[in-house]
């Protein structure tokens, strides 16, 4: 397989990596080196990925487990729901530490990845603002500190073009100084789907790579760089022109395979197909053979995915169109996650803290 | 020609109304009733659309002056030419006044329309909040107002999902009680094109219409509702996903007639086209025929324009993927925007605010 | 009485103004024309004031009835006493409401006073951003209301030094055009008394008078001016040097009065009292008559509270340095205050809003 | 001299504590190892204070060099003198460099301390985000960079209650990973003076010590720590109740002392002296023996400044009213000031960055 293709057109998600994967490979399900459980946990859509070396190679994400939450609380504003995505990420996250061999005392430094001035960025300064705190108390007021706590520090490193610093070298810095027993950074992503921003959490063991987030970082965050285990929060919340525009293309084509499978299909030679949009019918005969992309499409249909984006890359760049663009409702939204992913791991790494009383600290 | 059209899939700007018209009608560039003069100011180009009642009919825009201001400095984040538009739309806009007859002692409302607390629906709130307010002076320290200054008052009538109030029917209220000369009001627009996002200032001195913005409104502000004139200063922050995914497709296909015909052209029936991107080639066994939309596209390059949008809407809305999207660095873009527009405003308003002058004022 | 006192060293809480009264007459506690009845809610002190025409003349507040809930829940970041407290908010301005006979289909205008832009000036507006609006609903979607919800409105006017307006004005142009049944304002007060800010909540039903709140209004909020009943909800937030001063001069008295009372009365003659503070200890030689204000401060232990605040004002306004302050932690006092009268308020509007869901809707 | 006073009720400012010790030892001006300089440099008052090993024991300020400049631009929102003012600033800053040996080669480490947000604790991480960071230039693209810039990089570390950690131990993990050659350190700082508020700007060579700024540090930042230069530029946001009332006191006093003077010398036995405010009269009869502090004040006017303050603080402490507080107008001071300070530091960092330059960048 060619690995240049997915540096150019990558994915943070290991969901999408995989089924990249399966599309392009036109494999069975079923990859090597690539476990694949699925459930509903409260209702949402949970997905476990782990990936082993032989997989890591596969599906070019690197080898550790990978978990993604499915939630449409933050898109429809619903209170409720949200409180219920945050128990679950809670549940996912204490799940993952647990795995990883980190105990209830050992002491977390939760980083917020991103720049606080942008707002489609800032998920990752605004989370850590709602953290709870409590390495300060265990150094300097260990008698305040009740049971059911561990010493938790964090921190927003801001970003390059503000710092002037790596951003890795700023938490290098920090872990060499402070010395926490792992890391949980937080990081806003750039997604390669239009329904999973602001909907989809990825939570892996694997740390932050290269080239990951909306704002590219050059140095990985991760157990080998830094000599602790980095457990990674993202969320996309952005898009590009060119994932929009790829998006809608598979969409239109998607909705005219169905709509003429079920007009087609039963009635097929008695009378001739046609889809109606707008006042504007198609029929048969406006499409001749037979109902396939191609048709819909021309040459544009017979490119897979990767062929497909490539081409409208290589078309917007150089007119400065390939926008990375944020549903207008940014700040609501990003307001709205800070808080879910801040509960979650409030009640992931403190014992003591129910989601009720993790809910009062973040409000 | 059918308006129906137009009231589904509208714009904002008279100067896309106008193109429209012509890609459908496969006019000429002359329409009746719709009068265009382009010419560059200071290197912007600036486009004057004046449409009389004939032209309103063909267009579906009120008949009246459309002045069309393009800049990249804010995209480009370039203070200088920042600054530089300021003054070009200082001047257009002081011209459209004395057009309409209003005179340098006139009393004016600045009205900054939209959601000051999502981001890109906030360009009018924040322009109000640098305008240069006088009439308070003029009321009740008449002696503090020195030569060269005009009565001007700025307000922001919030959202009426934030208000539960028409926005019209507030500032009709105002307009009642405080009598007004003329009115100024800002808006935030939703754009038919990636590039016309936060680059393209609409002037006009029609007012604004229902369906019109970010936040539709439902009653127009306009000289017929409210007995004074209403200039409206207009730009696109938001486009959809169908806007983006049209636009895509045409400018790919833009880049293949031009680069087929750059190929075929000379060496016609001497060596097959092909077309390279990525690790792709397209040679002329892939386009049987002709460089053609259809072939490139299928069915979909056959549709035009309003077609081809009706479509893709159709598609995306019952998923909910039609999102309205801005740029992922919206929060400095409103923010140069807003001191852009409120100097060029203070400069228009103001004999005596030099541009200097009005730069610092709204700092 | 010396009306003009009042006017210059004024208080915009009624429970002060008697207080003041009672002070400076001398009087016993009983004032004709004002009745004070004093109770406990959930905890919370609540002092309800009635005055009629006669106390209007004594303590210089319109005649009407003033309600102050006080409770110490901003201050110390409580959430759950600031629901408390936001829950007996909701029973005290239905009281009010149902006293006013507005029933429980009448239309709701609520007004934000104050400026966004100024944090400790923010409450009014702020709080607007979390009122339930739903007059849009009844108007286009009335079948989208539920029972036990009534039309409200919300709407934030800014201060004159932003609009040129004033804010009397704008609102009486909209209640002409909307045609509210009542209106409810909110408005951020200076307070006279150190430890009022940010603790005090007063209800009235006597509108809004000018020269109150941070930012002085000219024209009076009333019934009067409005022909509709004008229902005041005010916080102090910020407070003048000169009664940062004045209180303290108090407190070091009443300190000293206290402990030398404890100290000496038990041992009079036995032993010579004695205060220590820091290093310093002063013997009864240090005082050499008796524990009178005089000794320990002098003629200015000699004035009355308004002589003493007028002399002080005297002194600093001329430097400069009467400065309106407020604490450095106003952001989050200001965030949460605007959190607790907006559910405060939703829940006494709509009676199918109880206090949880209130709470829901204005996170 | 009694260390233990100072550490108590301590100044930041070395022009403060140089005063105090003046008055408190009833010393002449000139101290042993206390060197003073002032003078005016486009109109603002520039005081230069050099401690030696000497004078670092009598005036409790570590040895080096403090300068004080003094700006009413602020307070005046006066953006042109505002511009001045960062202009004295940045030679006053470059000097400071020159004479700590810092070439203009050095990389510099521009760290913004405080909280970013709590208003008037957020001067420091403002500042940061203003200030021109080219390290990552320097590190990427040195082909980029231009003549006559340095590599600077910029961070704000938070605060404690935010990150659970201390930000010396943050401070000096960056430094240590980053090796810059000098730090500037910015900081809001609590006053002992009303009048400095917001006006008095400190550059020093010092670092910052514990206990200083808005928020406590438990370690120092300094060249002792960190083993570079820390050059600390700090501004006094905040004031406390304390600070205010004595100040007050002291105010009164003065405002007597000085109208008894001019009424009783000239015509002392021919007629009573007398003091008018309001509509209250003072007679000589009043005041018995002379115009002192004691008749004024009583004993507190009898109490040096020191005693004065404790004495008030050990009131209003156990009451929770020695808030400390800040001028209504918080959120434009900080702006402007940050915008002052980063165009200062930019000014004095890069050869290039000329303050017209400067402002742009700013902006």
């Amino acid at each position: 397989m060619n690995e240049d293709k997915y540096f150019q057109i990558r994915t943070d998600l290991a969901v999408e990596a995989r089924e990249m994967y399966v599309e392009e490979e036109k494999q069975t399900e079923d990859i090597e080196g690539v476990l694949l459980k699925e459930q509903k946990i409260k209702g949402f859509q949970v997905t476990d990925v782990r990936v082993d070396k032989t997989g890591e190679k596969k599906i070019d994400k690197k080898a550790g487990r990978y978990i993604t939450l499915e939630t449409d609380a933050i898109k429809n504003g619903d209170s409720n729901q949200q409180q219920a995505t945050a128990e679950v990420l809670s549940v996912l996250l204490a799940d993952l530490l647990k795995e990883n061999n980190i105990n209830e005392s050992a002491q977390c430094l939760v980083v917020g990845l991103g720049n606080d001035y942008v707002t489609p960025d800032a998920l990752g300064p605004q989370t850590v603002k709602k953290i709870l705190v409590t390495k300060h108390l265990f150094t300097y007021h260990p008698e305040m500190v009740a049971e059911g706590y561990r010493p938790v520090s964090a921190f927003s490193p801001g970003v390059m073009g503000v710092t002037g610093m790596e951003t890795s070298d700023i938490i290098q810095g920090i872990v060499k100084e402070l010395n926490p027993d792992f890391i949980i950074a937080i990081d806003a992503l750039a997604s390669r789907s239009i329904d999973r921003v602001n909907s989809t959490i990825q939570v892996s063991d694997t740390g932050i790579h290269p080239g990951s987030g909306v704002n590219n970082k050059r140095k990985a965050l991760s157990y080998e760089n830094f000599g602790i285990p980095v457990i990674s929060i993202g969320v996309p919340t952005v898009v590009d022109a060119v994932t929009i525009t790829s998006d809608t293309i598979d969409y239109v084509f998607k909705h005219f395979g169905r709509e003429f499978k079920e007009k087609d299909r039963p009635s097929k030679r008695l009378a001739p197909a046609s889809l109606t949009f707008g006042k504007k019918t198609l029929t048969e005969s406006d499409m001749p053979s037979q109902t396939e992309k191609a048709n819909l499409f021309g040459m544009i249909g017979k490119l897979d995915e990767t062929e497909k984006r490539q081409l409208i890359k290589e078309v917007l760049s150089p007119l400065g169109y390939n926008l990375m663009v944020t549903p207008k409702e940014v700040d609501s939204y990003i307001h709205d996650l800070a808080h879910l992913i801040a509960t979650g791991i409030n009640g992931a790494l403190h014992e003591n803290v129910n989601s009720e009383l993790a809910n009062s600290f973040t409000r």
